[in-house]
């Protein structure tokens, strides 16, 4: 019987890349990764350090590029593979990404007039030049439409959609009026693979406009003409020509053109998914179930879980997103995140602890683990790069209490891992709060797969078992699954997510279990991460901190007592 | 006409220094350092980390060893000089340090009986193993004498005079039945050098006895037989030969014995001074005067200050002391301190920072020196060993807010100067609350000497210009000093401390100014801290610090604007 695979394509920020999937067993078989060349490492940047764009032909460009690698690489670690064999395609991207098009849904950096133009560029996730704008759209939803804030957090962010848009139609009205709408790069890509970029044809994903656009069923869709219309009436109008359905990852915006075709090899017209952000195809290939929690694990996370439709599921003050369908059909996609956390550990690392060697994390990692939970008697908030998820506010810090003269570099090393542990615990409670039960944390990167001592120490800090996905490649692997289910099982792909995730995602086999004792040191501390949290983070909270340091001592005591 | 000399004999931690020191101008023309032998650098540890002891022969035998090489240095520098031109001998010590007599005033430990007994040696003042007894000493206190906790910051510590007596008590028999009294170093040092040790011969300090041994003349000396009975009827038989009256350092404890004239070369008979602890003199080694605060900067700090006797002086809560006499004659001695100051900066330097180059604490001062009051974005506050004034509490530790990903080495160590300095401000705040005015600052120690960064920002902080004595050995030449007056005008020496003062202190030109700007921004930083510190450090705060990180993010994007 003919093997059938499919193609999962994984655009970061830095790179694409094209991940060959056998649809049968999830094994990966063919890579190919392509790094942009425009600006530094594919990052248009400028004088203002806000700033940071890439160029839409980078897109087209890596398409071809890693898909032909990975096709090439596929031929040849694996035997009888041939291009035709793929069955579908599916796409993750970063985001919220936006990209001025033009009637045609051509990007505007195309042409010849806006080749020089930064600002008809697609506006990277990380630009935060729209700081005034998204303030502006938090302040005036707060007042007429309060029901948009509840779905993102309370607070609409600079790097989403609409505060990009905004900017744009403050600052360059150039641009701004030569652009007919705005697509993300995740529901672009898949137009431009199939031809559908015409806006009569376009598909749009409701990863995206649900995460980053205010998009709704609860509302009818996109922001209403009234609200866009009083920040800008050409805000409504650039919105206007978009779907008024968004669709999920099981379906299909069209099939691979032609052209398409002939520069990859693979089969013209087979079927490329819906677009999403590469978190959520992410927690797909990750194999994310109800009760189980994602954690995409870099230099921040992205936390995810899923709720069956049928749930009465309220709104969860402080989670960055709940929409419907966003992840799988049929379920909401709940979205969390922290800040930062491998970017504290190296920041220590880099700034803090530069000692010339390489293994820094290594070593630090080694002298850390041989410490008892709480030990040290030191206590970390995880802020240096501000929260995002529960409390919603970029402007708070980092902080580290407990510090004597004797302190060492690895116990504040552990201190720091603790405090992103204790972040994703309080994420984690703010689920169950709303009667969201979390049973497993699956968890997936670097960091999850090559510090053990950071996976023990969230197992015993949240109390219960942390598992490493089996892929190291989720996101691409995500959308693979994407491309395998909208080929469908007759073409030799999957019926639904469900069969596709059982039979191509898969865990690693060590299971980080709780340790009991530590389990219940940190439940202590926890109360006082708590207690900083809130006191710090929060307007409401009041009360006195004078027993945190002892308890900390106490426990410190306690701890080295044996 | 002939010169006239006097010497100081400093007892430090690790070794003694003699010091001849011109009496017409303060030149210091002679020295002699004699390091302890004994132990670890002159202090016998055991396996309890609390235990901190020390060998009287130590004493004897650094006293002739610096004496003999100092009067030998003397006479090397300086052309004309002769022993016999020494008019005076002052003493200053480490303290509480007190030491287990028989009924000769002869150490225990001189006898065969206890040549191996720990606790028959001089309990150094950082001998902590009596924690348990000051805590009953303390809570005794409260009950039935408040008065006795008013002059010294509401709390008996384990370091002092009674604590040690009385663990001695409660855990060595044989040693505490064979003693007959315990006098502090300070004291028993003059006696042995003016054969006064016998107890119808003794004098003791108020210095030491008003700062450790709850000596008063307002309840007539030392505390009562009941009180002291209480705690343990053996205490008040051993406090029963102290004499009733304690003398200021401007009396004479008695002459130099012919056996130590010999030894040394100097006149039999030549007076020496009442002792005195270390900061106290060395507080007037650096011309301390009212208004003014001399600080000795060193592993910690010790703050003194003069008021005059007739000032209607209230007690000041979280002051370490207040005692009438202590310093200078006619003045209430008031003492404070920090726990950990350039402990603080060693810790990050050796423990955090190790560059394996020496001038660590060099190459991070220029680097911190470039950056602006506030631009850091930092706060820290200077618990890392617990604060001594104003909240006499151990039982708290060090804690850093602010950090981002981006903060570095030179950041947090500009912090940690800050942190201290802050804390050197909340003392001379809680001096002027009480109508102790504070108009400059005169520093002593390495530190001061040689860190210009310090002194700028401790100016910066508290608004008050910075000076730095003289002298790099203020102790020493404090005890000359008052070698100097017990001599008399007669002999050569002074008519008294404030002439004494006049001829032999001064200050090295630099003074740092306060730079208005970096003042500006402080106050508001301070009012951080000082919130900090409420609500970490006392129990009646209450309250929210929600606005503590955005102030500091406020703060630091308005320096950086410029």
């Amino acid at each position: 019987m003919s093997k059938h695979y499919s193609v999962g394509l994984d655009f970061g920020t830095n790179s694409v890349r094209a991940l060959v999937v056998d649809v049968s067993n999830g094994r990966e078989i063919g890579t190919g990764v392509w790094n942009y060349v425009r600006g530094t490492d594919g990052v248009i940047l400028s004088r203002d350090p806000n700033l940071a764009r890439q160029h839409p032909a980078e897109y087209v460009r890596g398409t071809e590029r890693s898909l032909r690698q990975a096709l090439a690489d596929a031929k040849r670690n694996h035997r009888g593979f041939s291009p035709p064999q793929v069955v579908g395609l599916g796409v993750d991207t970063t985001g919220s990404t936006p990209l001025p098009l033009d009637k045609a849904g051509k990007p505007l950096a195309f042409q010849k007039d806006f080749a020089k133009d930064n600002d008809a560029l697609a506006w990277l996730w990380k630009d935060h030049t729209s700081v005034v704008e998204a303030g502006e759209i938090t302040s005036l939803a707060r007042q007429i439409r309060p029901g948009y804030l509840a779905k993102c957090g309370g607070v609409y962010s600079s790097e989403w959609y609409f505060s990009k848009m905004l900017h744009c139609a403050r600052t360059n009205r150039k641009v701004f009026d030569a652009s007919y709408l705005w697509l993300e790069i995740a529901d672009w890509i898949p137009a431009m693979l199939t031809g559908t970029e015409d806006p009569s044809k376009l598909s749009v994903g409701v990863c995206a406009a649900g995460h980053k656009a205010m998009y709704s069923q609860q509302w009818g869709g996109y922001p209403d003409a009234e609200f866009l219309g009083r920040l800008d009436p050409r805000l409504a109008e650039r919105c206007s020509p978009m779907p008024s359905r968004a669709k999920s990852v099981d379906q299909a915006v069209g099939g691979l053109t032609r052209d398409w075709a002939k520069r990859t090899g693979l089969m013209e017209g087979i079927p490329v998914a819906v677009g999403a952000f590469d978190a959520h195809l992410g927690a797909i290939g990750a194999g994310i179930s109800t009760e189980t929690l994602v954690k995409i694990i870099g230099t921040s996370t992205c936390d995810i879980t899923i709720v069956p439709r049928k749930f009465p599921l309220k709104d969860i003050p402080g989670l960055c997103g709940i929409v419907d369908g966003s992840v799988l059909p049929d379920y909401f996609g709940l979205e969390a995140g922290q800040s930062a956390v491998g970017d504290i550990f190296n920041w220590f690392v880099n700034y803090i602890q530069p000692r010339g060697a390489k293994d820094s994390h290594a070593s630090l990692s080694a002298s850390a683990r041989k410490l008892r939970a709480g030990e040290s008697g030191l206590l970390a908030l995880d802020w240096n790069n501000g929260n995002r998820t529960i409390l919603v506010d970029q402007k708070l810090a980092g902080m580290l209490v407990g510090q004597t003269l004797y302190t060492t570099p690895a116990e504040i090393y552990r201190a720091l891992i603790e405090a992103t542990a204790f972040g994703a615990l309080t994420i984690i409670n703010r689920l169950e709060e709303y009667g969201v039960h979390i049973g497993q944390v699956v968890n997936c990167g670097g960091i999850a797969e090559k510090n053990p001592l950071v996976m023990q120490i969230y197992a015993d800090i949240t109390g219960r078992p942390m598992r490493v996905s089996r892929s190291a490649q989720t996101c691409a692997l995500g959308a693979a699954i994407a491309g395998a289910v909208v080929a469908g099982k007759q073409a030799g792909g999957h019926a639904n997510f469900e069969e596709a995730q059982r039979a191509m995602t898969g865990l690693k086999p060590r299971a980080y279990e709780p340790d009991r004792s530590a389990h219940d040191v940190y439940k202590e501390l926890y109360g006082l991460y708590r207690t900083l949290h809130d006191a710090f983070g929060t307007k409401d909270w009041n009360g006195n901190l004078h027993h945190v340091m002892k308890q900390l001592i106490d426990i410190r005591d306690r701890v080295r007592r044996g």
